[in-house]
């Protein structure tokens, strides 16, 4: 009995670390001295950049849209997904991204599915300018369905300590701006699948024509990264005083979580209008309102808040980048509570 | 329709928040700026202590061992098992941990076994003075079997750059010092447990004389953390050349990686006496030798690379704080391959 026999191929392993070093190399930045293989990834922390550096970290999955991913066989979006939802993670504390590390396990390693779960990642970490500086790819027999397999991410950025965003100068009477988001992201995917494939009985090629394309490609688009069009409100330290990733939880749980004491908001929904997945999954699945705003992002991504007289600032910023950014909402006083009105 | 009848518990979600904050805050060194639950965990470094900081970085999982956790019941030793491999990831290249983040994932989730799990997580990380900044719980249905999860960690350490220990300087004739396991670490479960459970028909709770206790407690041995015992070596610097942490693989594919080209080395596998749960697995299973030593890690958790000259001191120190350290190999001329003689 050897360890293949038990359900580990380490040579397959070592393929798919042949396979992942090109990719991974191709991500890297200044700063990394180490090569893929190493037992600890090493950056170069360019202590010049900053007078008193702090490190903001975060982990994330990719959640249930991975099911959509194995089902529709395309495994070369999630990568962007978890890369561009942890930039999102540590933009809102004002932070750039510095690397990136994957943790990938299934139950028999295919190196070819591994390859282009990699391929996602890299792309997500050459867009941020982020290195994939290392990772982890498990095989745990008994673990996951065949073809099956999970995956996080970590990454770790910087930010000169005066500009850390932290929500704590947010007062009432701040604005709040929405820039639009691209999807679901990487949330709310146990319910839309639901919905979608066994209330509807649809599948990932159906056709939807409220949607304009099949169910697979709406469900798959890319989680977007908020990095390019929110860097240069980061240049000028003081503009923005919050930033909300809307994540698991929709605006109703994410928007406080950057509250100081005493602090809630009004949100106008009729300030944007809910994109057709949204609507078709809220109409199709009977969905209370209410948790349809604690689930999804029903269309706003990120929320910016800032002073009401920085507004004009921040939303040209951000329309010199291309977005269709807008006011949704204020900041009042409150017991850190989203209050919608409609 | 709503999130929590299709699998998902947010209230559950925010429970187990709640629950592991205690445990979390118990870990916080004076670098954490930030409290659990942030989008991303604030962690100030020190510029003061580096004059040229290389980060260090290391994803890892805990691999198939949850399995016998799972069996056995016990949710709070994995966690440390976790961080102390992760610690000594980044060990090998002179690095000291700052901050911790762990993904832990589960079908649905159970406060209670999260909080045994984090408790673990934070046990190990307050033994490693690392914090605990941050993580991700994600409730994934269909993912995961009833009662199972999966658990991933990712560290973060510091080390002067001058200071990195990346066995470019190892040279033929310098020897390893072989410091003691304790147990099979985090490797090899995927075929020890189907040795001892499906061969032998044995179950978490048999006892086995050679073993002295039962299987279940022998396989969940905490994988020990080298950080108390090496930072001794690395307060002198230059001592140590190279350091190699016996994980999946074992010596045979663990130790060429810190390898230049032109290394290879000699183990003399008489140097030290396998301990007795790899003779039990290795007679029970019928394993070939090589694939023992390519899987397990024998009794051998670190191997310490130092001149000769310098071994008198490196034993020294090692036994200064208790540990049972030998030399058992020597560096040669080679192609980054390792020979055992018997």
């Amino acid at each position: 009995m050897d360890y293949k026999s038990s359900g580990v191929d380490i040579d397959a392993g070592h393929e798919t670390v042949r396979r992942i070093k090109a990719l991974a190399r191709s991500t890297f930045t200044p700063g990394v001295l180490s090569d893929i293989g190493s037992f600890g990834g090493l950056f170069r922390l360019d202590a010049g950049r900053f007078a008193d550096p702090v490190l903001v970290a975060s982990a994330d999955g990719v959640g249930t849209k991975l099911k959509v991913a194995f089902m529709a066989g395309r495994h070369d979006t999630v990568g962007e997904d978890l890369v561009n939802h942890c930039v999102n993670d540590i933009l809102v504390q004002g932070a750039r991204p510095l690397f990136f590390l994957d943790y990938l396990a299934t139950g028999r390693l295919a190196p070819e599915v591994a390859e282009q779960v990699v391929a996602g990642i890299s792309r997500g970490c050459r867009a941020n300018l982020c290195a994939l500086l290392g990772g982890e790819t498990a095989e745990m027999p008994g673990f996951y369905a065949a073809g099956e397999y999970d995956l996080a991410g970590f990454i770790v950025g910087a930010v000169e300590r005066r500009h850390v965003i932290d929500g704590t100068e947010l007062a009432a009477g701040d604005l709040l701006v929405g820039l639009p988001s691209s999807g679901l992201h990487t949330n709310g995917y146990s319910l839309a699948r639901r919905i979608l494939f066994e209330t509807l009985g649809l599948g990932v090629d159906s056709r939807v024509p409220e949607l304009g394309t099949t169910v697979g490609a709406a469900l798959l688009a890319v989680h977007r990264s908020y990095l390019p069009v929110i860097e240069p409100l980061l240049a000028e330290p003081g503009l923005v005083r919050g930033l909300a990733h809307i994540t698991g939880g929709g605006i109703t749980d994410n928007l406080p979580r950057i509250f100081p004491a005493g602090i809630g908001a009004i949100i106008d929904r009729r300030a944007w209008e809910v994109p057709p997945l949204f609507r078709f999954l809220w109409r199709a699945g009977g969905v209370p309102a209410d948790d349809m705003y604690r689930t999804f992002n029903m269309g706003i991504g990120l929320l910016v808040a800032c002073r009401a007289d920085a507004v004009d600032r921040v939303l040209d910023l951000l329309r010199d980048r291309g977005e269709t950014a807008r006011v949704v909402g204020r900041l009042v006083a409150g017991d850190r509570v989203v209050t919608y009105t409609d």
